[in-house]
């Protein structure tokens, strides 16, 4: 997939999975670039997602991004925070950039291990090397325990181009997986216009995202710009929301023991805010997501889930369908639950919609459903 | 078991649960009962659960308690709140009450199917002619998907006895449960004394039950005195205390599909609230309770999952031990994952204790591991 002029990617295996896959990706533009950043909510926080928050505050752009899967390097002390400075510290060598300041970082992996600085160093000449004006690798070498890439491009009236890639599978498992995302564009967008309009983007994509309701130290999502096309803004954000929406559901898809995406769309409510709320705690449920494995066209779960978030509800005037098939409207509708059951059936996607009767606000959710592989995948795997 | 003086309970089968066993249960004073009730917090709320809220608004003493399992009564419309009524009248009728309001009701079960309040009226005659002062059946007339029973008593120095029933099989489960608690005592303590420990007492039991994190629209916790014996009030909170732990315990331990109960202790929070928060998420967290399952000493997860709560944390000082071994202390310890490992195997309990470095509060949460079995329970329910 070709990038957005003034960007380039590499990756490479440098050891640090035990499989001997790749995990080590660089990204890297010969211009300064300006970037949108969000990160993880958690208190706990990984020395990357630190480094990244401070070189934030400092406004300055940047010229490249370093990742690395298969080690968090969290909760690690003091001595992580030294290895995430080498890492950037590293990749300005090699990239012949003056500053490590000008590199990013980002880590995704097992919690506590110490990062193998070493392996990373020797690594990285030869993805120097082979640094190309496409993905080059970049969507594998991220990866923990997702099964598939997650990549998107869109490209605008003007020519100017948009390229999302992102892992993910789950939300989070803290040891073995994070949310890292990474959209460019070429988009000549200012900094201001580019970092006022992320927040919103993310509200509405990756914060709607929920495998398991757990967030990780170490989620992130890097917007950058190399500004060399021209392009409208509102345009530019379209493109962009679309981009994110569609890097969530793959996330969602790709859930751990997922066999099926669940869409949730929450309307109605008293604001924007409240519906995404309600939408991603029936996407959370492990109650509507064992239902939806089974098929089972259980409404009740969906209402309960909604009711426990305190957003509004006009219990009276709501409405539940899935499907497309309505089942409760203030009251049980007299409807054949075989006939919904049988509609989840042999789908990829089932889709909830339910209607708070308490506003104009909405809002979307993906999650996916919960199987037993998910229990096995997580109790099985070992420290 | 015993009730305390001036308490009588009976149970029967009506016909509500399709197995045909027990569901229809009837507590009794011969004298006007002082009360305190702790409901959901759900906005979903079942009418059993509205009409009980209204009851206590006016101060007024109780007679009886009549209570269902099988239909939850929930989301059923006007016609679920009038169904309502009437098993509170019918039950009044049956017990020679002047007044329907002299009852409580409380319902557990299915949502969103009509009450067969028929049923209920047909089978109150019996049940009234076998009222005796024990529990009578009672602990296994309100249970759903639960496995045991769950009884506990006290009995205080000056003789006054504490006697608690619960059921709950998971915080709830929207359409197969719902926790309910009845604590009956003839210990002599006013109304306001009454109502005024009962909010605390379930702050530290029933509200850090995790077994999936859903509340249901019909939990309640009703405590009930006589008020027949002299009592010293300190005595008589940390006998209740002891109870409504102790039941919280049997819940969790009892959660769809757990093998194993998680006890998580946290310690130094700012304070008592924040540390039950941070005992409760780690408790609810997935990735905690399918690494419990496979016995996988994964304290990463540990630390996320109380990270993501937001109560403070001075991860530098933060320390974690499983079973009573410290793996954690600012940075991770060099210890022997296996003996670990092996010291969580073949336990009926595991116990997480996490130390926040924080403040004094201290709080501890119940919770189970999260085992294949939930899936198949909570997917191959059919509705």
């Amino acid at each position: 997939m070709r990038l957005p002029d003034g960007f380039e990617m590499a990756s490479g295996a440098a050891g640090i999975k035990p499989s001997g896959k790749s995990d080590l990706a660089l990204l890297y533009s010969p211009v300064p670039l300006h970037w949108a950043f969000a990160s993880t909510r958690n208190r706990l926080i990984a020395p990357c997602v630190q480094r990244n928050r401070a070189r934030y505050a400092s406004g300055e752009p940047v010229r490249a991004v370093v990742v690395n899967a298969g080690n968090a390097n969290c909760a690690t002390g003091d001595r992580g925070t030294w290895d995430n400075e080498d890492m950037a510290g590293m990749s300005a060598s090699a990239l012949a950039l003056a500053r490590p300041q000008d590199v990013l970082t980002a880590s995704t992996g097992v919690i506590g291990r110490r990062l193998p600085t070493e392996r990373i160093e020797a690594a990285l000449p030869d993805l120097v090397q082979s640094m190309r004006s496409d993905s080059n690798g970049f969507e594998d070498a991220i990866l923990t325990t997702d099964l598939r890439t997650k990549k998107v491009a869109r490209t605008l009236r003007s020519g100017a181009r948009v390229v999302g890639i992102a892992k993910g599978s789950g939300m989070i498992h803290p040891d073995m997986a994070t949310m890292l995302a990474f959209v460019v564009t070429d988009a000549a967008v200012g900094q201001d216009e580019l970092r006022a309009m992320w927040p919103g983007l993310i509200d509405r994509s990756f914060n709607q995202v929920t495998v398991d309701g757990d967030t990780s130290p170490n989620d992130m999502a890097l917007l950058l710009s190399s500004a060399r096309a021209d392009a409208d803004l509102d345009e530019l954000r379209d493109a962009l929301g679309a981009v994110t929406t569609q890097l969530a559901q793959m996330i969602a898809r790709d859930g751990e023991g997922a066999t099926t995406l669940i869409t949730v769309r929450a309307s109605h409510a008293r604001d924007d805010a409240e519906a995404r709320r309600a939408a991603r705690a029936v996407a959370r449920s492990s109650l509507v997501k064992a239902a939806v494995h089974g098929r089972d066209p259980n409404w009740g779960r969906i209402l309960s889930a909604a009711g426990q978030t305190g957003v509004r509800i006009d219990l009276a005037h709501v409405r539940i369908a899935l499907q497309g098939i309505d089942v409760f409207r203030g009251e049980p509708l007299p409807v054949d639950l075989e006939r919904i059951s049988r509609a989840m059936h042999d789908v990829e996607e089932v889709v909830i919609e339910i209607d708070l009767a308490a506003g104009d606000g909405e809002g979307t959710a993906w999650g996916c459903d919960l199987s037993a592989d998910y229990v096995s995948i997580n109790a099985d795997y070992t420290t």
